[in-house]
């Protein structure tokens, strides 16, 4: 139910930047600098269209197209609507593309012609979802002529915070994607608690580049625009692009993978450009003689975008934090939860499932996934972790199906993880197979590193050291490389089929 | 309505530091020396304690007594049960306790002997409301005794954030104060701003040296739980036990009025006690040299009671910053209005009206008040202020009642405001004389610092070329003291009384 009292969504947020930070700049790129009262006026014209375009509570906008502030404006604009906004990943085949269209059924879909058009095309085709108008990002005729043409004046209109505003696509366990739903209330809650852990101010400025699609970047985007930073925009990661645009706006802060760093800096082995204004993590002595190393503690936890994002920080550390995951922050509970949804204790293994304002209000259309993700008001991660005994997390893997000896579960993840740790180990899967005796009984396949003996004795002594006996493997096999999905997983099912898996818990093989 | 999956209240933040930070002091003072878990478990026998003794959804605690952990583990437990806690103002008559019994009607009054224990005894009958247990806080059948009676077990309870769980009397603007009842919501939101702004974190040691009946430190010891921090607790400020505490608990962080500073170097003048983990504002060269002091920059904002403390802070300041209030922070949305709504220009000045999550649900038992202060989905805050071009608040002073000139609306606390920065004028309060031709006219009662010369002219003058004409006082009396009411406030009716006040809108003299 609507509360304008103690409302705060994102319109509202933008629209307290508008008197309280009249000159602070709000948007650069794509030939744009937005103060926050350009950028208020923007939206607000962009609502109306919207509105005008038939887009109404509950609708979904899709967003086919790179990184740009549109991503931004359309996410307060839809707001304002009680409407969803997707920006789904454009690196996506039509096919999958054509999958999210009739999956997400949009009143409206912008899309890009440059780098991604023939797909998009093809996905609009391809898909039984007709009945959207589609909007192209640049030209005459786009994102820009779409605001511009529409009517300035604000118009009367209540949304409730809690309604979601966001749709990611993720999680396709089942082999396609379902859309995590994200509300206003998740992102502004998610916003605080990043303002503090990444020391976000109205001094921040913010290069958008990494894929917006991505809650790691989006969440960024939406922490420095909720305290009144400056976000930059650049369409996808371009090291020459990138290196210009943080020379030339001084950004303070990025969204940088190792090996982007290393292309910044061989890029600017002449030192033409000053990246001085850059607070980034340590890469190697080149990057670090160009940027300002900051302290690695707010650099990682454990989340997913299901929770907007991580719900532990390594930040939230002091003591031994023997957990390599940090701890809980201010905005989320967390819980250790068995199969039965009782706690397990601290140091044993179970599902990682969360409760608080962050967490999502489910996924697009799935009711029945929902209802077992959700049960009992706690969300269900699919994801195994431990509890330490100073409180940190442990993030073991993912949780997938279970391998069952006698009454005990056996997670592989948990086993897989232990092998790892052997020095002789460079990769390795672990599959249930089955025993007449125990139901199941565990296999190793390994993948050796260059010159390591093959000797399955001493990885089946290793494991039993480190984890309960029931858990260690019985059998090794010694392969050249793991088969891999299209995630990049490993394929369990061609490793079942090749060694013999099956009997899991449920009769069918574990799945993927 | 209650929403578990994404639910913040209180109880949950303590379960999840009884997980994530076990080994964490929590809550010293009293001899009490608790871990988070320790603090829990306490916490769920006291919600079991009070639901025993028929404390329900929507009643209410009356804290009739000084600072103590009680105050922290009441409160959660409140918010547990639905209930609401009051830690009132304990240094008020009995008449002023009795109208409190009688407007809260609490269920369970706990209360404290020392010091205060003739008053409130007096309170208790002079009270009509007879329906109360009564709870002392001290000795063996006190706050100690209740909670360790209690079943330890925890019970399945749903508590909704929305509720209110805290009630704090304050604006007495009739004559006797209202209860701002407060929502963990509203707590949960200030807590996160204030984590970023005062720079908390588990490190943090608060000495709770200020009255936990005032938002201003309660708000502090609440953002400390919140983030896993200590709270030290003292009953009162007491400058002795305050200089052990804070050399034996090494506390970093304590609500300090200038002067117990002052009083604090002086009975440190032999360096006794080492205060050099305590950071504090800068207060004399003394002090000084004894403390961290730290940028005053989070020192001061624009806040009520009613918004679980300032929304406006000098933290958000950039630029010029014009304000001496600072800008609105991440909670909170705030309004310049006049008397029909509308939105006046910058620089002009009208009524702070907010917005948002930290905002209090309403006065308790104060339907007309609340329909009037709340209208339209604004909390009226009953304060002038002014936004600056740059954005930023100016707070101007206590509304109170206009006066009125030709069609245009005169506040007092403007005029007041504009006369004591003449470098002649100590103090001065400003009524309303009846007009023939305008309604009203200003009349300034003005008290001289010494030496300076009584010269009308000059001042109306002043006024004149600092706000608008019609503003300006046309009449000055000089005094040598200002008549001041129970509150501090020059007393209005006694001025209007002796110096010809009267004819304010409404028909009445101004009142308190």
């Amino acid at each position: 139910m609507s509360d304008p009292l103690h409302s705060l969504t994102l319109g509202e947020i933008l629209e307290e930047h508008r008197r309280a930070r009249p000159q602070q700049p709000a948007v650069i790129g794509e030939g744009l600098r937005l103060s926050y009262p350009a950028l208020a006026n923007r939206v607000q014209r962009l609502a109306n269209a919207l509105e005008d375009a038939g887009v109404r509570h509950g609708d979904r906008v899709l967003w086919l197209a790179q990184n740009h502030p549109g991503v931004l404006e359309g996410l307060i604009a839809c707001g304002q609507l009680g409407a969803m906004f997707c920006p789904v990943n454009w690196r996506q085949t039509a096919d999958e593309l054509a999958f999210v269209i009739d999956d997400l059924e949009p009143t409206l879909v912008v899309w890009q012609e440059a780098e991604i058009g023939d797909a998009v095309r093809a996905a609009r085709e391809r898909a039984q979802h007709q009945g959207a108008r589609w909007l192209p990002l640049d030209g005459p005729d786009g994102w820009d002529r779409f605001i511009a043409d529409a009517p300035p004046e604000p118009r009367q209109r209540t949304a409730d915070s809690n309604d979601p505003v966001l749709v990611i696509y993720t999680a396709a366990f089942g082999g396609r994607p379902n859309g995590a739903m994200l509300s206003q209330r998740a992102i502004a809650w998610q916003d605080l608690a990043l303002i503090d852990i990444q020391d976000l101010s109205t001094d921040t400025r913010f290069l958008n580049s990494g894929p917006l699609f991505h809650v790691g970047t989006l969440m960024v985007t939406l922490a420095v625009f909720h305290i009144g930073g400056t976000n930059v925009f650049i369409r996808r990661t371009d090291p020459a692009a990138m290196a210009r645009l943080i020379h030339d706006e001084r950004c303070t802060y990025a969204f940088l993978m190792h090996s982007t760093c290393t292309d910044l800096a061989a890029l600017n082995s002449d030192r033409r450009y000053d990246f001085s204004s850059l607070r980034t993590a340590s890469v190697s002595p080149e990057w670090d003689a160009m940027v300002q190393v900051q302290d690695a503690r707010n650099l990682f936890g454990y989340g997913q975008t299901e929770l907007m994002g991580p719900v532990t920080w390594s930040y939230y550390g002091w003591g031994a934090n023997l957990g390599r995951n940090g701890r809980s922050g201010p905005v989320a509970q967390l819980r250790i939860l068995d199969d039965t949804g009782s706690e397990v204790p601290t140091g044993e293994t179970g599902e990682i499932c969360v409760r608080g304002p962050t967490v999502m209000n489910g996924y697009w259309r799935r009711p029945a996934l929902n209802a077992q993700r959700q049960r009992d008001g706690w969300h269900r991660t699919n994801d195994l972790g431990r509890r330490e005994p100073d409180g940190s997390l442990s993030f073991i893997g993912p949780k997938l199906q279970m391998i069952k000896s006698g009454a005990e579960n056996i997670y592989p993840a948990e086993v897989e993880g232990c092998l790892k740790q052997h020095e002789a180990v460079a990769d390795c899967a672990v599959i249930g197979v089955p025993d007449a005796q125990w139901v199941q009984s565990v296999k190793a396949i390994v993948v050796l590193k260059p010159g390591a003996p093959a000797d399955a004795a001493v990885l089946i002594e290793h494991c039993r050291a480190r984890i309960a006996s029931y858990k260690k493997p019985r059998h090794v096999e010694f392969v050249d490389a793991l088969p891999r999905d299209a995630s990049g997983r490993p394929d369990y099912k061609a490793l079942d089929a090749a060694f013999g898996g099956g009997g899991y818990p449920g009769g069918e093989t574990r799945g993927a």
